[in-house]
């Protein structure tokens, strides 16, 4: 199995200044293929630092993939360090990407100036892939065998995770061309409203059964809720497509309805297939979310054929106006409550003519205001079979409880749809 | 100065399944002792492998400080490792963590196992440093000059991000008590509205004359801007802050309101203040970026105060019947113009009674109606001064589209604001 090593460059990282999500993005890429991620490092804007750990990375690893250290301006030395490190002794002139940088300087309305035209220049040694969203090309080393032992590839990527995750399937490509890889054979499930050890759990007798060559790994996210993905090293994809299939529909219906998709998805995506299916508008009235449910909806590319609009009514006088809730519900059950939920996601729905609506409100911080405690968001969902709410409680901080919220709120308002 | 490593050890970093923040938190505090961290490590679950990184990372650092590796379940060895690599040949029992662990896992209703018990045992060679928060405790080595080369001390947190930051204080009173420090002194500007490259041509007269001992680095992300950290290594704090403010003020004219903050800040959060200093209250009409500008501005700690609400207005019919666009306007200058935007920005005012507001309208992906290209967006401020309108133009996919939209947005209404 190939091995390999992701070095992020910059101080801004070392610094804390920023997370280090490429390192995360780029071994996952690379488990798509079957080679292992071993290390992780991140090291400083300093030359001979980025040389001496560079040759002691592409010692230990088939592959090491760089983000960072190539931007415009001075305080960058990587490429630098790369000319070094290669051998190279002059810089060539990349013509292709020099015209992606006069494309997006031009579309974006700058200037090209000269720090940006440097960009295109790399290490003579070095093969270039296009950075088709950023302006720094990425930089192929191939090493011989007779340099650090065994043949060793450096791919060097831009640190903007955009740009870098956006080279990823050009890179993954670049590896599959110049080394034999043993086949994976990946499929994710997703599931929403169990917690990893409950589902484990639930799923343990079905687990239990699985042959000794197919993996099964637990991917949690509480936005997403908990991934699962089957995998099968070796033999030929359609075999072993054709035996993950036969355990995916043993799997089923033992988790029913807490599967959301067979495929990596989202629950947005999820929600706007059903809408289309079943032929169906949405709105939203939104309180302590403030627009992340409808953030999230519009990220779907083609949600405006379903999604009509929302309101957030953050202060009470909109709720009232806009939506239409009743002074009086508000008085008597609290601002937070089943109540106040259906009334908005009643209120939504009727101002915007919409086949079904979701509505929260909750508290995203603080004490509450002794109805409900912090961390409480009621979920409301107004349509055809009539208005359900749900309650949610989560213990994180304002942020986090907002993500939460949404994403329940969502999967209260797809198995809603499911039942029309 | 003292150096120092962070070494984050768990297959799931290395494997993508988490992204490691702990590391970020970890150099912010050594930061502000004045303590450079020089290198991050992830390494997995590999216990010949811990000992010989922990090993290397000692030698060439003043301080480790490791995490993850210490729960109770059986793939995690970090601390038979940490036995071996300090001589220990037995375990002690830590009495005061023990009792930490009964009372968390009753006051959870939880049975305590003989694994939860384990985890008050450290090896003999270690202080312990009570992890009040959770169950494993923090394990401190002191290694004398002669095993090293220089004394070395390695701080062992757990991974979990709650229990690791929780811990951070009593392992940064532990080093001030043990080293003498130098100091570091940062300062952080904000900037939107210049790329990179134009800022650095801008300020670059200015950058020329920086003495030789402080240094500049410019962070750029898309959505807050071109960050820049002045940065000042040693000295007394007091004479580094003058110094870093002296410079500050010769920029700020260069920078004019292109500089939004003198802190790590957000433009929501910049706006909060200015709203809540010209005590204004905000509503929002977004089409485009779709609840992604309230989203912002309600991440915000208090945005209640002076956030009423917003409206999505996806559907042509919302845009019309919620914030009375007049259906002539669209026909004649297209969805996405000057005039609709004005007429979004006017309507949410008027609906919510706010002091100013704000509006988008744009094509997020596609290739637009004729009137505009894909990846336009029209912004509107309506306020005391008038209602006034631009167009940004971005050429990204759709979902960084909608981000770069609503930051340019959020600055056009920064920028109308200072002007009341």
């Amino acid at each position: 199995m190939l091995s390999a090593s992701i070095c992020t460059i910059g101080d801004e990282i070392l610094i804390g200044q920023i997370v280090d999500t490429n390192s995360a993005a780029i071994t996952r890429a690379l488990g798509s293929l079957g080679i292992r991620c071993t290390r992780m490092i991140s090291l400083p804007d300093d030359r001979a630092e980025i040389i001496s750990l560079l040759k002691s990375e592409l010692s230990a690893h088939d592959i090491v993939i760089s983000t960072g250290g190539l931007g415009p301006t001075k305080d960058d030395i990587t490429k630098d360090a790369l000319a070094e490190l290669s051998g190279s002794r002059k810089y060539r002139k990349d013509e292709a990407q020099e015209q992606i940088i006069y494309n997006i300087l031009h579309s974006r309305g700058l200037e090209v100036l000269e720090c940006n035209l440097r960009q295109a220049l790399v290490p003579e040694r070095c093969e270039v892939i296009l950075n088709r969203k950023g302006t720094a090309p990425i930089m192929v080393f191939r090493f011989p065998k007779e340099r650090f032992g065994h043949p060793a590839t450096l791919y060097a990527l831009p640190g903007v995770p955009f740009e870098a995750t956006g080279a990823l399937p050009d890179v993954l490509e670049d590896i599959r061309t110049h080394h034999t890889l043993e086949h994976i054979t990946h499929r994710t499930l997703m599931t929403y409203g169990l917690a990893e050890s409950a589902l484990a759990q639930r799923i343990a007798a079905w687990e239990d059964t699985l042959p000794a060559d197919m993996h099964l790994a637990y991917l949690p996210n509480p936005l997403t809720g908990v991934r699962l993905r089957l995998s099968v090293y070796g033999g030929t994809q359609e075999d072993a497509e054709r035996r993950i299939s036969g355990q995916i529909q043993a799997l089923k219906p033992i988790l029913g309805q807490d599967l959301y998709s067979e495929q990596d998805d989202t629950l947005e995506a999820v929600i706007g297939r059903l809408l289309r299916e079943k032929e169906l508008s949405l709105s939203v009235a939104e309180s302590c979310t403030g627009g992340e449910i409808a953030h999230l909806i519009t990220t779907v590319s083609g949600s405006s054929d379903y999604f009509l609009g929302s309101v957030t009514s953050y202060a009470v006088a909109v709720k009232e106006k806009v939506l239409g809730v009743p002074a009086d519900t508000i008085d008597r059950f609290g601002i937070v409550s089943a109540e106040v939920a259906a009334a908005m996601a009643e209120g939504v729905r009727r101002l915007t003519g919409s086949g079904v609506s979701l509505a929260t409100t909750g508290w995203a911080e603080g004490e509450g205001d002794g109805h409900e405690p912090g961390g409480t968001v009621w979920v409301g969902v107004a349509g055809p079979q009539g208005t359900r709410c749900r309650k949610f409680n989560y213990k994180n901080d304002r942020k986090r409880n907002i993500e939460r919220f949404s994403a329940s709120a969502l999967d209260f308002l797809r198995r809603y749809i499911i039942e029309l």
